[in-house]
């Protein structure tokens, strides 16, 4: 009897040793090929201009790890470089650890790192420095990445917290909930008749032109793990003022919509992947809404609410039928994993 | 009956809602306190001096957790430390993701993360940006910690394997391997009669002191997992010259020998995490040999080889018999999840 054999990833190819290198070379190197990370050192040196950089880790767990619109290689390198955008940088430099359980098959390897080099390259980062670590089976979950990042911050630019003032309006790059749906619909094998597909993508360029057009940009954030609603509670939380959203206002896709009734979800609390929150000055709320849907990434951005004196610290939907609601944070995540 | 509740991570202290906001705040940022942390936000902003900095990144899935010297906090942070140091610069800024499984006691994680907030702070260093994952019960095994780091190289400093010439000296800081063999023994609760400590350690003082005294070092490595003869196989691989190690100058315990010989291991290829080995110039090999003596992490310093004009891109051993053997990187690891 013929088999083909599947080549899987051995305990062996995490001890440092010949197998590790061979892994290296030949699978990792190919995808991030660039002259920082060629010499293999044990850090890479990057020249850094005398500035302000931002610098920015994260794990990525999903499950599981290709869905619609993405997989976790894709993932990490799209939610490293929006962590740094949303703080006002230009993502440059990108780092990248492994930790593959035993049995991982070389080619699911293979094609999450090619999806990582693919991103990293439209995106123009550079992995410029990695990791690579293997347990034994049952001791991960196939593969888990850790990526950090850094990126530029331009000269004059200032966020934060502190620069929200009452009046100013709340904009949103785009339809919320597809990331969360999408890798649900991925993990428990739902076929739903519309195909919903992940958001993730990288949105620095976005927000560069946003940021070119405006110096009234008071906070961003990419609102991830536990949707838009968790977001602004952060932004929101132990300040003097609140935050006011028009339900009517809010971009959530039909299909979306759907079937989060359906399975019992509440769109503002499922994770999104290419989206991006911003608290701006109302005087320029419509330039940045202008400058926003002239670009790929924010066709159907929309002002979505506005900061107001109170409730201090929370969060309040104008329902669609003229109501109030307080939006809170939820204890627990609707979808673990889902990042 | 009455029983005490031991308080374990569950999947919802991964959500990025309240019981992950209460984690970060209770538990993380007092032992990680610092201004460029304290915004919380999607990335820390540094302001690094136009300088080459260095940037590096590891995964720690070292089993067990704690061990004879150390534990994998103090680890990472080390680790990360000396992955920056022998690049030549000085850690400044370190990033910490965990990922956490399911149950994993509130204590285990605390004493962990109180490891790495007295490590970072005695080597001076700083945690500025972190991310926290859960995954659930078998999909992780306790506890994995990826940690990033930079540090600025400073002017003048350039090493490199081009550098290296025939008649260089190869130095070492001290015993080899401890570190693997205190994990094994803490692994397989092995209990020998003599205490064998992790080397664990950060290097940087060393190491600063080192290039202080001397522009004649050519390259740094510490020889972690695969030990010392996978980090000199690195360093001569494809190169023009090889590296003759003399066996009576390797500073190895009597117990790691006793021990190695009982459990057939061979100390060159157990993994160290408080040493570095040095290639220098003959020169300058005595004048680095006495201030590395003269450091608390150096003080059993020794010559232990040279770099020879062939075998080229091979290591050689001169055994205290008066023989050779080649030594050879392994193909498998005799420890895995050694860090």
């Amino acid at each position: 009897m013929s088999e083909q054999k599947t080549e899987t990833i051995l305990l062996a190819h995490g001890s440092g040793g010949r197998l590790t290198s061979g892994l290296i070379d030949r699978l990792l190197l190919p995808r991030f090929n660039n002259p920082r990370l060629a010499p293999l050192a044990d850090a890479a040196v990057v020249d850094l201009k005398e500035a302000s950089w931002a610098f920015t880790t994260d794990a990525y767990v999903i499950k599981p790890l290709f869905f619609p619109g993405g997989d976790i290689g894709k993932l990490a390198v799209c939610g490293t470089i929006n962590d740094l955008a949303v703080m006002g940088a230009a993502p440059m430099y990108l780092s990248c650890g492994l930790i593959m359980e035993e049995g991982l098959t070389m080619d699911t390897l293979e094609r999450v790192v090619c999806s990582m080099g693919q991103t990293a390259r439209l995106a123009g980062v550079e992995v410029v420095t990695g990791d690579t670590k293997v347990v034994g089976r049952g001791e991960a979950d196939g593969l888990f990445i850790h990526m950090s990042g850094l990126g530029m911050v331009k000269e004059g630019i200032s966020l934060g917290q502190e620069k929200i003032r009452v009046g100013d309006k709340v904009l949103i790059n785009g339809t919320i909930g597809d990331h969360g749906i999408a890798v649900l619909s991925a993990r428990e094998k739902l076929h739903f008749e519309t195909a919903i597909q992940s958001d993730a993508a990288p949105l620095h360029s976005l927000i560069a032109g946003m940021l070119e057009v405006s110096d009234q940009i008071k906070i961003m954030r990419d609102p991830t793990r536990g949707g838009l609603a968790t977001t602004l509670n952060e932004l929101v939380r132990g300040m003097n003022f609140g935050l006011t959203l028009e339900e009517e206002a809010l971009p959530v896709s039909k299909e979306i919509l759907t079937l989060c009734r359906l399975i019992g979800f509440d769109p503002l609390y499922v994770a999104n992947e290419g989206k991006v929150v911003v608290i701006a000055a109302r005087e320029d709320a419509d330039l940045l809404l202008k400058t926003m849907r002239s670009h790929p990434q924010g066709r159907e951005s929309r002002i979505i609410g506005e900061v107001t004196s109170g409730p201090a610290g929370r969060v309040l939907l104008h329902t669609a039928t003229g109501g109030k609601r307080l939006v809170d944070t939820l204890a627990a995540d609707q979808l673990p994993r889902i990042c």
